[in-house]
């Protein structure tokens, strides 16, 4: 997708067309293990976008979370994503308008404020820098960048999150796993390996679960699963084991099937918590709005497909719900987030 | 309980009479946050023991666990509280004939053997040294040194452990919070937590939860609760919240009440598990067996009583069970074992 014209216009295409005209919008999406930014023309919010939308650079650098690792190494990747997304476009920084980035686990206030700084250091002081919850840009991935309805988030962890047209917003789950988040990648999991402890020491029936997961951990033994637990809790290396939990479920497991079926379950019934107390169904519960759908639990592709189960599930509370599966990745979700509050901004500024 | 005489007898006895004849033992019981130590007299542990056991001395330390504390500390204080325990009962390292350890977490044999190595170190060659599991301790405090029947455990953790008459053993839960120990401590409280978070977002009906957990952790709202499992993920200070379970289930909150109910299920369910594999119960299944309860979960003495509930349905599972609460602290179930252990070993060496 880079433009290797040194003028930065796409083959072809005067300034003007390209949008260049209007300048360029910065997507970038700070995940755990990497970070990844985008470069795409400004279009004011409200027109019609382009589908799909010209990417005009795209970059990938490391991890951005300075919890994770550190802050001199988390601004020198963002740094350096953003100048070779620039240069990947053609473009520079005079070109640039407005600056979103997504990151997952900004819960402190002190923590977004301080990349946003970082980030708006970088630029000139006109430059509009936006940091969300990675919950947003990705409802914002399957909306083409409008903040209304519900995105359902299920990777290693799970949250429901929701917006009406006010910009009335609600969450349901998202907690971790200390506090109840079954249907996540991690509470999948996690209820396979109690099963198979049951299965062990004689709580609980027999299942394809033992031999699948000891098999996939190198183990012999269910005994050896506390000592694997307690060595690393990292979150997602529970979670890693959701592809042997659906295995088993589609041989016929039953334990498998039941565990899925809850987690399913669970998330549509996150989906229906936010959706009531948005009253985002309407009055007569049939008013139709968006659930966008995201992470490797909803989107696995499988013949145990969880993210139908939750479908169906959620279009049995609310038949007008539209599940959407976003066809952009969320560094893309943030650049039309950055363009929906860019245009705001300007209309706001207008009026007033 | 210490003994200031500086002969080392108890008052008004000779030296045959209270046991220094034969020597004394050391229980120690290895605590999460401090360490016992107790010396009693040993008698030959086929023969009837005298009730109360009679202490001769007593002394508290810190903590002991290596991984915790670091080896020097947890040797220095093992040191100490081995030798203060002795100074208390007037007696030396040379009457010692036995010391038995109970420790939670030794499920690294490598762990044991190097605290065992310290102890070995702290006395002559000839004195036996016993490193075990606390649950095994546990037992032996209820049946007076005896390893036959089940002890069940639940303070922060959960465990079942027990011994049928061959020496034949068996555990259910104990895995840790990952692993599905709801019967915990912990896993009450994670479900409480649990049930004020799905209040909260509109997942599930409103508690009482809510204000008793949110004034005791002096928070303002559940979306505080979030950050407050993060900042801290031990496992006893979640626990400590099973006393606020316990007041709104006594005072009529029915989720708190299904949390409880559910817990002393899943706690009567390890004592089934381990029961069965043993066949302690006897082929009718009405033999009789001790089953031995420790830990603040299962002895709060309150109005709802968790312990009572358990004891009520292992008794429905098998009639012939005795459920039994120890008099005895874990130190001196320590010291009773190392007779057991002393006493088998002479007995085998004297066949021999």
């Amino acid at each position: 997708m880079r433009n290797p014209h040194s003028n930065g216009n796409l083959p072809g295409k005067t300034t003007e067309e390209n949008g260049f005209g209007d300048g360029v919008i910065l997507g970038l999406d700070g995940g755990a293990t990497s970070t990844v930014c985008v470069c795409v023309p400004f279009y004011p919010f409200g027109d019609r976008l382009p589908e799909p939308l010209p990417i005009l650079g795209r970059a990938v650098a490391g991890c951005t979370n300075c919890n994770s690792v550190g802050e001199t190494t988390a601004r020198d990747s963002l740094e350096q994503v953003i100048s070779e997304a620039l240069v990947g476009s053609g473009s520079d920084k005079s070109d640039v308008r407005g600056v979103c980035l997504g990151v997952s686990g900004v819960n402190h206030p002190s923590d977004q404020e301080k990349i946003e700084n970082w980030i708006r250091d970088m630029f000139p002081s006109h430059v509009k820098v936006y940091v969300q919850n990675d919950a947003i840009v990705a409802l914002a991935s399957g909306t083409m960048g409008k903040l209304h309805g519900c995105v359902l988030i299920a990777g290693t962890g799970c949250i429901a999150y929701g917006f009406d047209e006010a910009g009335k917003e609600a969450r349901a789950s998202g907690g971790g796993p200390i506090l109840g988040d079954w249907g996540s990648g991690y509470g999948i999991s996690a209820q396979a390996l109690t099963a198979v402890i049951r299965a062990h020491d004689g709580r609980g029936p027999p299942t394809m679960l033992t031999s699948t997961i000891l098999k996939a951990l190198g183990l012999s033994s269910p005994d050896e699963l506390i000592g694997w637990t307690y060595a690393d809790p990292s979150w997602a290396r529970i979670a890693a084991l959701v592809p042997q939990v659906v295995a088993c479920a589609e041989a016929g497991d039953e334990i498998s099937d039941k565990i899925l079926v809850d987690a399913a379950e669970d998330l549509a019934l996150s989906v229906k918590a936010v959706v009531q107390r948005l009253g985002l169904c309407g009055k007569d519960g049939k008013a139709s709005f968006p659930v966008v759908m995201v992470g490797g639990v909803l989107n696995a592709n499988r013949k145990w497909d969880i993210g139908k189960e939750v479908s169906n599930r959620i279009s049995q509370y609310f038949p007008g719900a539209q599940t959407i599966i976003p066809k952009v990745e969320p560094a893309v979700g943030a650049a039309l987030l950055a363009m929906n509050f860019l245009t705001s901004y300007q209309e706001n500024h207008q009026v007033t």
